[in-house]
C-alpha cells in the first residue's frame, strides 16, 4: 500500500511516498479504501515539527472512501458504504482505519472529493460556533479568514442554521466575493477598512455576539472592540502571532466576555464521536439538498501531494485543497 | 428617613448621614423597612469615584428587612414578611425598594444580620461556580481570597452542593483555619507555599477544573499552571492588578481553557431575578438546616457606618461586615 510520510522534519521536499503495510482495523473500527482526503494546516506543522522522531507517521486526519471491513456494532456501515470522517492514524494512504463513530455516510449527490472536504473544517466550525460559541438564531458573528476551509464552512452554517448577521474578513476581492455568495452579509477588506469600526457601525455600536478568531495576537485589540457585552470569543488559531502585548483583565470583566481556547485534533474519541453524531443530524441534510456545499479550491492527484502542501503554504486557497487517489 | 451618601467622592471622611425622602415602590416592587445591610467593595469604589457628580446616591446594594408594602404579583410577600435580597437604588437607608423577584424569604432560624450577609456574596459565588464555572460533582476548584465574603460562600456551596475538592488561599492562619472549617480540603498559605505546585501535587499533575479568580494579573501565571485541560477560569476581581504582562493565546488554546469575565452588579434585573430564583431553590434549604451559614465578621451600628468602610479597606475581615439599624 502506498502512503505519504516524511524523511525527516522540514520543508515540502521532505515529503516521501513509501510502501507501508495496510492498516488492520481493531474492534470498533472500520477499514476504508481511501478515495480522497483533505489537506490541513496541522499537517504542515507536523511535517515541520523538529521534535518528531523516527519512525515518522503517515500524515493526515480526514478521509472519504468506501468501507471494506466493518468491525463495529454499527449496522449501517456495510462494506461498500460511502463515508467520510476524521481518522486518528493517518489519511495520506490508500487504506485507512477509522473509529466507527467518526463515520458519516455520504449523501448520494456528494462526490468523494466533496466528502473529503467536510470532516475537519465543518466539525471544527460546528464545534466553535455552536458548542463553544453558542450562536443563537439571529445573533451576529465575526469570522476572520472567512475564505479558509473553516471560514467557508462557518459562514454557510451560521447563515443556514441560524440566519446570523455575518461579518467576515479577507484582503482579496475574489475571496470577499465568495464569502458574500456563501452568506456573509458584510465582507470586509481589512486592507481598506477598519474592521471594528465597520462592525460597530452595523451593530448599533453593540458589537458581535460571537467571534471566530484564527488570527490571535495581531487582531486582539480589534476583536476586543468588536466584542459585544456577554459575547463568546473563540480562539482557534494564531496566524497573527500568539503573544498579546496588552491584555487587561478588566476589559474582559467589563464586557463579560467568554474567551475560549480550543483545538479539535487532541480531543478524545468520545468527544469527536459526539460531535460527529450531532453534526450528521443537524447539518448533513443541508448537504443533501445543496443548501450547504463542500467548498473545494483544487483537487490534486495522490502522486503530486507535495504540490498540495505548497498550495496551502502559499495561502491562496478559497476552501479546501483535496487530494484524490485514482484507481 | 436617615440615609448614608457622600459629600463628594473621596475617603471614608466623605461619608455623610442625611435626611432623605422615603423611597416609593412602583409596580413590581416591594418597600422594605431595612433592618440590616452588607458592606461590599463596590461601595468603596463608588465612594471614591471621581467621575460621580451631585446629587450623590444612597450607597449599597443589598438589604435584609421587613416588607411594608407589596406592589407586585407575588402573593408570598405580604407586609411583615422577613426577606433579604439585592436592591438597585441604595441600601444604606432606613427604607429601601426592591424588585419583587429579588426578594428571598428568610428561614426562621436566620437573623436579619445573617440574611443581610447572603445576597451579594452568595449570588456572586453561585453565579461564578455554577452558571459560569459549571462545577460538576466531585470536580476540583481553586478559590483565591477564600476568607472573603464571596470566598466563604463559595467554599461552603462547592462542598455542600458538589462535594468538590477545594483549594483556597490566604496568608493568615486564622483565615486558613476558617476555610478548613467551612470545607476547604487544602488551605494554602501563599506566603509559605507555591500554590500551583501544591495544586498539581494534589491533582495528579492535572490541575483544577474551576478557578475563582479575584486577584487577576499578579496570579495569572500560577492560575495558568493550576488550570486543568478544559477548565473554567472565572475572572471576578483584580485585587492584584489587571494588566497581564505575558498573555499567550496558545496557552489558552492548548489547555482549552474557558476564561470568563463577569460582574454581577451591572447585569439586568431579569438575570438577577433568575439567579435569585435558582439560588432560593437550590441553596436556601441548606441555610434552614444550618449546613450552610452566613459568615459574619462584625456587626456595626448604622450610626457608625464609616467604621464599616474602614474595616473593609483594612482587609482583615473573615466573611461579611454587616450594618444593623436598631429601632
Amino acid at each position: 500500500m502506498k502512503a505519504w510520510s516524511i524523511t525527516e522534519p522540514g520543508g515540502v521536499e521532505k515529503l516521501i511516498q513509501e510502501e507501508r503495510p495496510t492498516p488492520l482495523p481493531t474492534n470498533g473500527e472500520v477499514l476504508i479504501k481511501v478515495k480522497a482526503f483533505g489537506i490541513n494546516r496541522t499537517e504542515i506543522l507536523t511535517r515541520e515539527n523538529k521534535q518528531l522522531e523516527a519512525p515518522y507517521p503517515v500524515l493526515g486526519i480526514e478521509v472519504a472512501g468506501e468501507i471494506i471491513e466493518n468491525r463495529s456494532n454499527r449496522t449501517d456501515l456495510e462494506p461498500g458504504t460511502r463515508v467520510a470522517g476524521l481518522v486518528i492514524q493517518g489519511s495520506y494512504q490508500e487504506y485507512a482505519v477509522m473509529p466507527a463513530e467518526f463515520a458519516m455516510i455520504l449523501p448520494e449527490n456528494l462526490t468523494y472529493e466533496e466528502g473529503a472536504a467536510i470532516p475537519e473544517v465543518f466539525l471544527t466550525a460546528y464545534q466553535t460556533i455552536y458548542w463553544l460559541g453558542d450562536l443563537k438564531k439571529d445573533e451576529s458573528i465575526l469570522i476572520h479568514a472567512g475564505a479558509s476551509g473553516v471560514g467557508t464552512a462557518a459562514i454557510q452554517m451560521a447563515k443556514q442554521l441560524s440566519d446570523a448577521k455575518i461579518f467576515s474578513t479577507s484582503s482579496r476581492k475574489e475571496k470577499l466575493d465568495k464569502m458574500k455568495e456563501l452568506g456573509t452579509d458584510f465582507p470586509i477588506n481589512y486592507k481598506e477598512e477598519d474592521i471594528a469600526k465597520r462592525v460597530l457601525e452595523e451593530t448599533n455600536d453593540e458589537g458581535v455576539d460571537v467571534i471566530l478568531d484564527f488570527i490571535g495576537a495581531s487582531y486582539y485589540d480589534l476583536n476586543l472592540k468588536s466584542a459585544k457585552i456577554d459575547s463568546r470569543w473563540i480562539l482557534i488559531g494564531t496566524l497573527g502571532g500568539s503573544e498579546v502585548e496588552q491584555f487587561n483583565i478588566l476589559d474582559i470583566m467589563q464586557k463579560r466576555i467568554h474567551l475560549k481556547g480550543t483545538l479539535l485534533t487532541p480531543r478524545s474519541n468520545a468527544y469527536k464521536g459526539e460531535l460527529t453524531k450531532e453534526f450528521v443530524k443537524n447539518v448533513m441534510p443541508y448537504f443533501a439538498t445543496g443548501e450547504i456545499q463542500a467548498i473545494i479550491h483544487e483537487v490534486v492527484d495522490f502522486s503530486e501531494l507535495p504540490k498540495a502542501h505548497q498550495m496551502m503554504e502559499n495561502n491562496v486557497n478559497i476552501g479546501k485543497i483535496i487530494v484524490k487517489i485514482s484507481e
